[in-house]
């Protein structure tokens, strides 16, 4: 996992919403492909809450020769969020004023923090256009705030979100959290990492597995089957080994502080209204429903379509619910591909008109 | 809470599925109304997870005076699940081998084992006919296992539920048992009860919060509200309350119990398909479904009522989720009215032919 990773650290501070300060902070990204002279053929992906910068590995389907993003056209980067434990700075940074990890003294980072901390990536790269940003989930609520804060970027793929974190989304990070804080080696957040609330973030990933499915995915499944002779369920074994592969690879404050991201996402903040925010946008946005999606449903997306100035709405049709955006590759493909072609023709029109 | 509720023994040595032996087993139960002459006209009601006898204290829209459950007209009987806390046999009943709680040595208990202690009672009480057994969710499963195994039972109407439970019902079990393990306070099993899980518990009846709920339910109560002034979203502080709530008047060992008896319900365990199972039962029932219920669909209410032997399917609108059958009273009783009322002019009719 995370191979090809650059760790890099970026060159200006680095300053939350909420006012931290970060000096040198360490940025991870990995990219595909050559950036052109233009310095525009980027397409940049968006990871999701567990997801990382090798979005080859959790987004396969999407990258590659003949796919939406070719690495022999385009210039593609993923760059892991602030908060994540995949390179970039979270909360096992060393707090260069105590030389110890800053655990839960991270600061919030806000989705519009994410954004910010990327762009500062951008700036330092020289990036000065992006034909493309793409995400789900997580991944959906950044390249939302990006188009709404970055007009290097000339289209938009937003999959399986809305113009907030609801409530209901809300709620289950909240259960979730809870789950951690109930395994006393969470200790206030004041853990070592061999050990750590390995217990929590199990429970909470088995709670999260639940609400990324649906009941049709897992009876068609699983059945009543029974894994072994001790009498457990097919689906218990299934979803211990989920909860522990999960806790394997993925830090508890880290799960912690970006499913409290998640929860600041809201366009509004500050702005205005949902309309006057999101109606100003001018680009090509293709907004990215799954029927089955019990976690962020379709009337999200279809809102999100009719408040943007110039969006569309498609639905994938799927029962593997909220998850289906990993997993319905050729789906995601058919609606992506046709978007994007139309926009490079476009701007090829316009090339056109420019050198007549 | 719990008023009026009448404390008891079984006379007989309640034997469990698993072989595990009682006597003397506490049974807790309650009842309005009186038996008539030929002890007949008994109304049985069975609780849901975190129920207990006094139904009229979370089933108030169908008990009293012009209502389904009337106490004028019927004999209206609750009783409290072998594995819960309140009042009958459960992990803090005293074993008498060794004069402490059972706690987790407590057996598993099925929903056949539920029923069969269900009927013990009415044995012991001398009934010999029930009018009409009702049930939602857990207490659905036992009046559907009443309704294969005893022929007292002259109508019935299964709320929310299916002819067994499924892996996603169990995933979402095991999910919350999980946070409950995640406890150290757990520490198998073996607490005491002034020391007990609360957190894990907490955490637990948050995730099931969510599964009894939907989306536009939350959306629409909380919005993006803070409550207060720490940042906490008006959710989380419900979700808090809830949590806290449930932890005070309910028991770990008896959850996880109970849990475990809702993933043993399966109508088809040795005794060959559920068509041949439920084919045969000639009674009239009535079968409910709610439009948004996530965890139990209405699929699977529609699959018993075309698999049983003489069923009709109704369903309750709502956005409350699989709670509607704890809320929509006035739908439940607009459904299950008439169905009692031609079950009543039914049996009037055989009445005035065996009188003539």
């Amino acid at each position: 996992m995370n191979q090809g990773i650059t760790k890099s650290n970026l060159e200006k501070q680095f300053i939350t919403e909420s006012g931290f300060r970060f000096d040198n902070a360490e940025i991870a990204y990995k990219t595909w492909g050559t950036l052109n002279d233009s310095r525009d053929n980027v397409i940049l992906i968006c990871h999701a809450l567990t997801g990382h910068a090798a979005a080859d590995e959790w987004f396969p389907g999407l990258i590659g020769e003949g796919r939406i993003a070719d690495p022999a056209k385009n210039f593609i980067l993923c760059i892991n969020v602030p908060g994540s434990c995949y390179g970039s700075i979270g909360p096992w940074t060393i707090n260069p004023e105590t030389g110890r990890p800053y655990k839960s003294s991270f600061p919030t980072i806000t989705i519009r923090d994410m954004v910010k901390f990327q762009q500062m990536l951008l700036d330092q790269l020289d990036i000065k256009g992006i034909e493309l940003i793409i995400g789900g989930s997580l991944g959906g609520m950044q390249a939302l705030e990006f188009i709404i804060t970055d007009n290097r970027i000339r289209s938009a793929a937003l999959i399986a979100m809305g113009k907030s974190h609801t409530p209901w989304a809300i709620g289950i990070s909240h259960a979730q959290r809870t789950a951690i804080f109930s395994d006393l080696k969470w200790n206030n957040g004041d853990y070592e990492k061999d050990d750590a609330p390995f217990q929590g973030i199990a429970a909470a990933r088995m709670m999260a597995m639940i609400t990324y499915r649906t009941p049709e995915d897992y009876n068609r499944k699983f059945g009543r089957k029974l894994q072994n002779e001790d009498g457990q369920f097919q689906v218990e074994s299934y979803l211990n080994y989920q909860g522990e592969k999960l806790a394997k690879r993925f830090d508890a404050l880290s799960y912690v502080s970006l499913t409290k991201s998640m929860d600041t996402h809201d366009v509004t903040r500050g702005r205005g209204s949902a309309e006057e925010v999101l109606k100003k946008i001018a680009i090509p946005v293709e907004v990215i429903g799954i029927n089955s999606d019990h976690l962020y449903p379709v009337y999200e997306q279809k809102e999100l379509a009719r408040l943007l100035g110039n969006a569309a709405y498609s639905e994938i049709t799927s029962d593997y619910g909220h998850d289906a955006f990993l997993i319905e590759f050729e789906q995601l493909n058919k609606i992506i591909e046709p978007f994007l072609k139309k926009q490079r023709n476009r701007s090829k029109y316009y090339d056109t008109v420019k050198s007549l």
